[in-house]
């Protein structure tokens, strides 16, 4: 089992290689070989018996694509891509990575001639308001962003790529990822996990919105059982429609920090600090806030069944655990 | 009024520009300038006053897009493309006319700066089976040729131009063209319009499938229109959904014959021999049959009441008003 990986230092590629690292296998095969892809250099897990090969460089170059898939890989998991801020900002550099590159890695696959399983990570900012409470599995993509742009094109490339037969695709539209490790970003999704992590190592945290907010999250370790699932599923029950909006936890924000009360007590609570931003609410009122997704569900994905969950996957799997202080 | 027409040589391309010629005006303003451009040579109108320019030639080529726009239109009717058969047939040259052709004219539109209106002709190819018996306007494409994909993925940078203001473009999903004028073709789709057109010339027409099949159709004199109002039409009014479901005539194959039968009368719908063909029916049969077109219709948008209009406008149009031998 030979797996390429492409965004593979980002957030979501390093948990998966630390996934993948553990399992040792893949469709039931034991790794053997693991290309490892991005922007910047990734960092090469230790795997005894797979041969780890890191790549750096730009997909959407001549030739960069074609390089990377001579191996042959049985499993793609495309993950690279700039995010949404960047590509609103830089129009020129979010089209050239987020569709140009994502078509040349399609097209360098499709003349090699292997057809792989190939796993994408679409978003749901492929949706644009207005849309009803919640978003049913045929509702239409009308993104509001370039980047929601990029990521529908590329899933529809991935749906015809798929037909045929060219690879066995399979589109994952991630739900907002909570808790996201790290530090604060200035992303105006940041407080969603902001609330959580920060209160949960002792910092105040800022809620800039009412807490009647509804949003749907999944946990990183949930979004990389989707892409697990999405390399494991059969091609043939998915049939045509490629691209599948994953399951999450919707809850408003107040359900949010009930649920840190109960795992974490009012220690944690008492360090949120509510400070209504009306530019970042002016911004999620246009997100999209329940998704049906049934057929994922139907297909076997799944994620936390409640926000309680995604918490404690965050002190599991971010804080050794256990919650500092306490 | 500077207009811009690609795929000017095609059906609709020439209908289009006889309507320009004949109206002399656009958007309320007279027309003193009309670029046409295909692969093969268009044909010149005879429009006194107007300063008419051929060009020939590859959208995809480096610097084609870019030398047609530097005259700065006003308005622009992107109608170039290779169809859905030889999209399909032929991988490279559908993504290179259809898709590449689309994105070098709006990237030459983006760089020149100057924000016309762009009227695309997209198609209902986008959607792909199964569907509800009436597609809603919300209903999400997933289409099932690479053609419908390319559409799709046209639509998708169509509307995010258009939101980031480097064009006020309008989407126009054109439902089938009936009575499409002209010989027979091979296309799955051709007995919609043989069955009307043929008889309506004395000669004999074959239909492949039974009387039930529903399909949605407009006239060409319809198509025109719609790319007339959506060049009209304020861009505000349509806001940031900018790709459209034409409204149309839902009619069974068997409705559309005694529509013949009501204006042509009983000698010509005995020209009509039924032949059944799996193959076909197979193919219409993964066909949309009724859209509910909303948006369209509140937006103005029109096409004929019935099918009996549909066949009056066919005599009127291609046969000078009567029909030949009554």
């Amino acid at each position: 089992m030979r797996i390429l990986i492409t965004g593979a230092a980002g957030m979501v590629g390093r948990k998966l290689i630390a996934r993948l690292a553990k399992d040792g296998t893949l469709r039931g095969e034991k790794i053997t070989a693991l290309d490892l892809h991005d922007i910047v250099p990734p960092q090469a897990p230790a795997m005894d018996g797979v041969s780890v090969a890191l790549h750096t460089g730009d997909l959407a170059e001549a030739g960069a694509a074609e390089s990377l898939v001579v191996s042959r890989p049985d499993v793609v998991f495309h993950l690279a891509g700039i995010v949404s801020g960047e590509a609103e900002a830089n129009f020129d550099l979010g089209y050239r990575v987020n569709l140009d590159g994502t078509r040349a890695l399609f097209d360098a696959i499709r003349l090699a001639g292997f057809a792989p399983r190939v796993v994408f990570t679409s978003s749901i900012a492929v949706f644009g308001a207005p849309f009803p409470d919640v978003i049913p599995d045929e509702f239409h993509p009308t993104p509001l962003t370039s980047y929601g742009t990029q990521k529908q094109m590329s899933e529809a490339l991935l749906a015809d790529y798929s037909r045929r037969g060219f690879f066995d695709g399979i589109g994952i539209r991630l739900p907002t990822i909570c808790v996201r490790p790290g530090k604060p970003n200035k992303a105006a999704s940041g407080f969603f996990s902001g609330i959580i992590r920060e209160p949960l190592s002792g910092q105040e945290a800022i809620l800039p919105v009412p807490r009647s907010v509804v949003h749907t999250h999944a946990s990183p370790r949930s979004a990389v059982s989707f892409l697990i699932h999405g390399a494991e599923i059969e091609g043939a029950a998915v049939g045509p429609r490629r691209n599948l909006t994953m399951p999450g936890v919707a809850v408003t924000v107040g359900e949010q920090i009930e649920a840190l009360e109960r795992v974490a007590g009012s220690q944690a609570t008492s360090l949120i600090r509510e400070v209504p931003d009306e530019t970042i609410w002016a911004i999620v009122k246009g997100w999209p806030t329940r998704f049906e997704a049934r057929r994922s569900r139907e297909l076997g994905f799944s994620a936390e069944k409640s926000f309680d969950e995604i918490i404690r996957a965050h002190i599991e799997d971010e804080l050794g655990g256990k919650i500092p202080g306490q």
